[in-house]
């Protein structure tokens, strides 16, 4: 059993602030995260992407934020349990709760921050036949590691950015690439699909616009993919990989089932300390709602710093809080 | 007459970012400061100093962060106008508004953004005969050019980090230096502390702890300082110049008179988009309060996000606002 202050269900940006904002308030962090690595949506989903609208960096990219994040989180000693959805949580007879993580692990802990972002994410699926007779094998909804695609050719799905930056990056690894998009133009960045129409004029990769997903063919093993185009013609490609990209759709996933307000998939808070409607759970970051509710980091930090506040009372009941500026104080005088 | 969208009152830190986020929505600003330069508080009263609370940035001066964040609202070409106060707004027929300043300088602007920190400084002065005497001649509230004490004899009172600071800075300027403190220990940093007791041991300045304020002495011109140690005796010193350091107290200024809610010197607002009670004036940062307010840079950075996204339908009356992520679409799509 781990037992801390505050658990804190999500290790993205605004997770990770809230570890900062309790440690100013000498409360002690444990975070969880569904996620292999620490980073949330950014080091999952976007990490090389530079980020624009992060006050005091006319940019940064996912990953650097994140780094930067853990390096203003040391003095704190936060402590996480990584690829590990988050259960249950059992109530305690003094208040307290027990956080209980889909891989046995149990953290006691006097307050309950969801910092879950959106969510738990799955991949949107295309529709097209076979679909799941390959999932697992031959059909990957993320690209965790180019190099399982090296000399294979492999179908991309797709026209956003992950769409058009897996096909630029793959393009020098795989065998073969062909970018499958239904549309005749890509919803990604101009610059991404300016480099993908250059690869395939060059004739690095095969580009197929409009054209529409049919069937994945084969008998246990996938051996091609059946397409139609505008004029509804048929074609079929030999491939031994079928990548479609078409974004991660999140799911709250076992939190919508502990009694918290919901709202369109975000849980109901307040927004003089971001509590939700249970005692002792507090929710920030792109996972909760209230009017006026924008999802950004930036707001999920501040989202964080006045639930630590709140947080307080119950960590330290017995003691005032007294509010101190890190600029009078330093950071180590906390 | 400066026409613009949006009138800022208030060069802080959380005013450029509104900047940033009004641009977002092709909204373009023009910034009203009391203060010679850009910076607020950051850049008049400790621009040396680390801030160690902005998200992302373990450390950084505050003189850095704004630096960071004029490059990072450099593609909303912001205008400024500086060293001027804002008397009054003068509402129109169409609901706009003429912001006045005090040096002339009319704004049109849809809508008016209070970011006006702590209000209008003004420095909190000691207890002493003969005070008014003197000031903007002998006695100085604040240390705008250092050269101006070279070689002279100078009394600082104070016991915060401005009096420790500038005790140290001017230890190699001044001819002779006298701090003066009433209590015996300093509520500035304890490094520098450290370094003011280094400095009287080695002779190079004179510190007095436990002495309290009694009177300047002259006739027309200052000539000497008296004080009281705690055992009742009295001292007198002579010098050029008083340099009493006791911090700046924030007077909200003409702004109070404007029909604003106010509470304790803060302006009234709703959480939703940090409107006041007068319809198309918002106010953020320092300036506001609401239940839950932490004054927090990093809080106000928030709160210019939602007021941008309310401000908008004053600007565009007749469009829909669509909102867009930067990491998407990038600053230049804006």
């Amino acid at each position: 059993m781990i037992t801390t202050d505050i658990c804190i269900i999500g290790a993205g940006p605004v997770g990770l602030f809230a570890v900062f904002e309790a440690g100013l308030l000498k409360m002690r962090c444990h975070l969880i995260d569904a996620l292999p690595q620490i980073g949330g949506q950014l080091s999952e989903i976007y990490p090389h992407k530079p980020i624009y609208d992060i006050p005091g960096y006319p940019s940064i990219t996912a990953q650097e934020l994140i780094d930067n994040q853990l390096k203003q989180i040391e003095p704190f000693h936060p402590t996480f349990s990584l690829g590990e959805r988050v259960d249950a949580l059992q109530k305690q007879d003094d208040g307290s709760y027990i956080v209980l993580g889909s891989e046995g692990t149990q953290i006691h802990c006097q307050v309950v921050v969801i910092a879950g972002g959106l969510g738990c994410f799955e991949p949107r699926k295309p529709e097209i036949l076979n679909l799941e007779n390959y999932e697992g094998k031959q059909v990957h909804y993320m690209v965790r590691d180019p190099e399982r695609f090296r000399d294979q050719r492999i179908v991309i799905a797709g026209g956003g950015d992950s769409a058009l930056d897996w096909t630029i990056f793959l393009s020098d690894v795989a065998k073969e690439v062909t970018l499958v998009h239904r549309s005749d133009s890509f919803r990604g960045a101009p610059d991404s699909a300016e480099k993908v129409y250059h690869l395939a004029q060059e004739g690095k990769i095969n580009l197929l616009l409009s054209h529409n997903l049919q069937s994945l063919n084969g008998n246990g093993h996938m051996e091609s993919i059946s397409l139609i185009n505008k004029n509804k013609e048929a074609i079929q490609l030999d491939t031994d990989h079928f990548i479609p990209l078409y974004g991660l759709s999140p799911k709250l996933g076992p939190i919508a089932d502990w009694g918290l307000q919901i709202d369109k998939n975000a849980i109901e808070v307040n927004t003089f300390d971001y509590s939700t409607n249970i005692e002792r759970i507090f929710a920030i970051g792109d996972i909760n709602t209230y009017p006026g509710k924008l999802k950004l980091i930036l707001c999920g930090y501040h989202e964080a710093a006045l639930m630590a506040q709140s947080a307080f009372r119950y960590v330290y009941p017995d003691q005032k809080l007294s509010f101190k500026y890190t600029t009078v104080n330093g950071v180590n005088a906390f």
